[in-house]
């Protein structure tokens, strides 16, 4: 095995930034949720840039504990005033209506309204994100100004939805690598007008997979598009063959904001991808979080559970819950910015870049240190005060190339980022003082219990 | 095996800090010592509330490297001035003599006095506590101020006491569990009137006794009240082949003060009863300190010779010899609270329950998440900012019990307190979805050096 | 295996660090470089204390990747300006004329002089010192302030050296121990008139291995004073036979200033001499140091490669590079002081002090703690606050001593100096509380991977 080239700068493009905020402005008007058009009509878009394959799971099918709810479509939905006037408008925003909410048409009063309207009280200028998927209902959500401002009269409330027999539906994207081991990259596709939460994280998926295309990887990449929850417990229950292969994986959500970057480790604690994502963010970001496994989040949820325990990680930027943003309507196209796109996608690359690149190598003269400065790789000048820092990585990797330290290994004990022990490491093969790459060791499929107690 | 009953709340009465008093404060006038009639005594006493088994161990056994001494009683002593005053009187307090004082009856110079005299010139008003078990002599103990004020006369000094061939006496009460695998519950029985050390143990453990017998528990509970070091030597000489059986143990003693709580760790250092008592105290205590294990202190120094190397802690409130108080007569009955008392039952009570109900089970769901909400046991309005609290205990249970990690395994990863972790486990358990309970591992017997490397 | 009387005192004299001292001077003006008559001289004069055997390896050795090269003798260089008078020469101090200069004598312009010029610009009052052993070349040292003076005029270079076939020499002194187990104590021998560096590291190792002689040691001590680098390499390639029976080592350098002291680990990190530095200098010194391995500075790079991964640590003052005096002329013998080589003789006696007497006993009354007063070991008078403090060494050891862990272990584990262990170890020995003393476990020799990764 050759050390590959420098995956990570392969990947980068200059305008990434504004590409990845131009595919999130497309999809964020689209009115998705757990099933329906919206999602089809989003991983449409997502099509236009991916060889996609779209997965239709009809409604009542059994995944583990769960059955796939009927699915729901919505076309219009207004609450009109005692004036005839629409004080609420679902073609204004997509988050004025409950998610699921069944379809409903008549008149009622400012009491019985009230009981189906949901309001941000401490937020009172902004438009919560409600769902109820699995309780039958329907509500309103507005500002909590204009629910105050709500005058004693009979309203008509209107849902145009239907909550019918149908499919779930997802979308797969595959890039096979030069072995079968795959690497899984999931983004939850069931929010509806809620742009860092997720379209960012689609569409920084979307173009990765499509930088990904026709370039030569070590791993296979698996891009999920599915609804959170029921939609990765679908893909578990169909695909659970498959799951032995999954060596590393990240679920990416929330990736547009200035916050963060905040790191969540795998159930597992110190997977490789643990480990390469909090050297890439210890590196790159001093403000960067790391947060140890909970199991509460998006779907690494459903990966980590104890019968999968899969090496899946959570990749944001502000934590979710943590900002005034989230979940609701100041969850919008300005608060995302083309900066922090880049910045997250550069991040992802890097991580990727550690684990594509990540190998154990031999020095060819473990006896003593090899003469660098007959090769021309050192200081000819002995005795000067800084010729010590330039040459520290060098000394580094060949003192710790004895064959059971990694790349990953060296750059953690040297403190030194990977890009650079791996560049070194690259120099002295060519000098012929390294031999022998292969892979660096990954953890196979424990039980959850042996590993996690690593860190307990 | 079902996780039991909530063993915690079962055994905490409203009244019990006072009634610990009382006991107490009944126990505290005798004269102990580490033989001899007060010691039996307050054994009577302690056997009103608990069916205690009594021991004499003849003077002159050999207990390992030990001989039991000879039995030693007084009845009357004091100091009596030129003019036939008694300026020292063991009536009014037995701490004026210290313990093992041969009998003695003469007069003396006051330059042959202060010989004979202990005090505590920094504590100037506290009469000091002082004993001379195996080097034979009289003394008298008095405050700075009274020594300082000795005229320069002729003082008649008259012990009444005998130090002859007789017992040394302990006393046990035993609570048979469902099994035979022993706690060990240990106070010293041996100080005078000292109110915190160790009436306060003494009563402490006789009431949890008392409030024991009819309940039912997993494992069989040994009370032992015994002098110390040659008491607890004697009980370990005798009951050799016992010794194996014992699983868990705290030695008890200063738990009416305020201070604290201490805990001091078994030579393991990371015994069950450790992680139990570490676990309570920090969830319970923010003041409270663990230290770790150190051969100094009170019977746990026996229990945790490297020869029987038991799961032994020690539980305080103030750490022993740390407060002015320690070994003087200012350990009164003032000194110690029934709020405090009533506290440090509550902690031992807390951990017991660890102990007694740490327990692994196995989700009976492991892939991906069950569905809480279908059985009602989840906030049905999803998108909720607050429904997360709420739900992380079921969630955290779930993710961790596979089969595993004990319940407290999984208080201590998830920072949560193992009553509700024990509580959701018996929730989830009526509801299908947790199986297979098993006791949890309690490590063997091992070599003292293979588990104290843990934490060297 | 009787625990050896106190190697540590043994070894002190009060006027230690004046004769250390006095050696330090009387090599300092000699022109030492990695070949040549200065190496010669100087090992020679250690010759005067010790028994040293002088070996010299031809020019043209393959050792591992290196060449012995040429060997370099100067006796005379100076620069001379326009009216003849000479503005450096290399006979007011060597530092002036870079080491390894091939022979010059011509007449050259101030710009063609200036290539050949190295300064110090941030230190203008100091002469740097520069060496070029393996890129052919000439060149003068001299302070920025003299260099910014210098007039364009026409100036003559003079340097008498050559650079021919020869050797490369260097020194062994051998003290034959109770085991052919050894430990290594080097010294670099090529630096010119550095005090600090490493005059004093050659002068201490003298007089330690001078008292050594005819004293009885469990070890064998091998004492190589050899060029930096090369010469260290140099022994390797010749003696790779020896280096299994290696069981410690240090590097000693600049053990005459003032700072640190500074331990840097060797690549094990937890080897046995680690342990014994750092509990020596934790004990002794609270400004040292301790750093993590890395693979840049003295000869601990050879050793410490992974094809030998010796557990040799290096022992310093202040840290290499870390000084303003460090490769310059300030490091001269006003900035050594006997005091200061006082402390770094004792710092390494003590360190060899715990390699020596490290043993692991038993205590032959495991059971319950033995009673020390009968043997007057205690304390009579019980009670007392202040007699715990007295005793804690004897508890320590008697119920640690389980067979295993050794006195290091325990005077770890109590905090105590292993001084303090070691003697109290003798007193219960002789009192038959202790049998069965064998030496410490020392770790074979691993792969690096292995024992490295305890630090990772």
């Amino acid at each position: 095995m050759d050390i590959p080239g420098d995956f990570g700068e392969a990947f980068i493009d200059q305008d990434i930034g504004d590409r990845i905020w131009a595919v999130a402005a497309k999809i964020f008007p689209i009115c998705r949720s757990i099933t329906g058009d919206g999602v089809r009509q989003t991983l449409r878009e997502i099509g236009t840039h991916i060889a996609l394959d779209i997965h239709e799971v009809p409604t009542g099918t059994a995944v583990f504990d769960w059955t796939v709810p009927r699915e729901w479509n919505i076309r219009d939905a207004y609450i009109k005033d005692g004036r005839g006037n629409k004080i609420v408008d679902f073609a204004q925003s997509n988050l004025h209506v409950m998610s699921y909410s069944i379809p409903v048409r008549k008149h009622v009063s400012l009491a019985e309204l009230k009981q189906h309207i949901h309001t941000l009280p401490e937020q009172p200028d902004l438009i919560p994100y409600r769902t109820s998927y699995y309780a039958e209902g329907w509500a309103f959500c507005m500002t909590h100004h204009q629910f105050q401002g709500l005058r004693d009269e009979t309203y008509e409330v209107f849902i145009d939805s239907s909550l019918e027999g149908g499919h779930l539906t997802y979308g797969e994207f595959f890039h096979q690598g030069e072995t079968d081991e795959e690497f899984l990259l999931s983004a939850h596709v069931c929010h509806p007008s809620l742009a860092n939460d997720n379209c960012t994280g689609l569409a920084l998926l979307t173009l990765l997979g499509k930088k990904m295309t026709g370039l030569r990887t070590r791993f296979s990449y698996r891009f999920l598009f599915a609804p959170g929850t029921i939609g990765a417990i679908s893909w578990l229950a169909r695909n659970e063959d498959k799951t032995q292969r999954i060596r590393h994986g990240l679920v990416v959500s929330m990736v547009g904001d200035g916050g963060g970057p905040t790191y969540k480790r795998s159930r597992r604690g110190s997977a490789a991808i643990d480990r390469a994502m909090v050297h890439v963010l210890r590196h790159s970001f001093p403000t960067s979080m790391v947060l140890d496994f909970s199991p509460y989040g998006y779907d690494e949820r459903q990966y980590c559970s104890p019968g999968f325990n899969l090496p899946v990680g959570l990749i944001q930027r502000s934590q979710f819950g943590k900002i005034p943003q989230y979940h609701t309507s100041a969850d919008n196209l300005e608060f995302i910015r083309p900066e922090y796109l880049a910045q997250s996608y550069r991040l992802i690359v890097e991580a990727l870049d550690v684990i594509e690149n990540d190998a154990i190598l031999r020095s060819t003269m473990p006896k003593c240190e090899p003469q660098l400065g007959k090769r021309g790789l050192y200081g000819a000048v002995g005795g000067d005060k800084n010729s010590a820092a330039i040459n520290m990585a060098m000394l580094w990797v060949l003192n710790q190339s004895d064959g059971m330290h990694s790349l990953l290994d060296i750059a953690e004990r040297a403190c030194l980022p990977f890009a650079v022990v791996s560049r070194t490491a690259k120099l002295l093969q060519k000098h012929g003082l390294l031999a022998g790459a292969t892979p660096a060791i990954v953890d196979p499929m424990p039980s959850g219990a042996a590993q996690s107690s690593l860190i307990r």
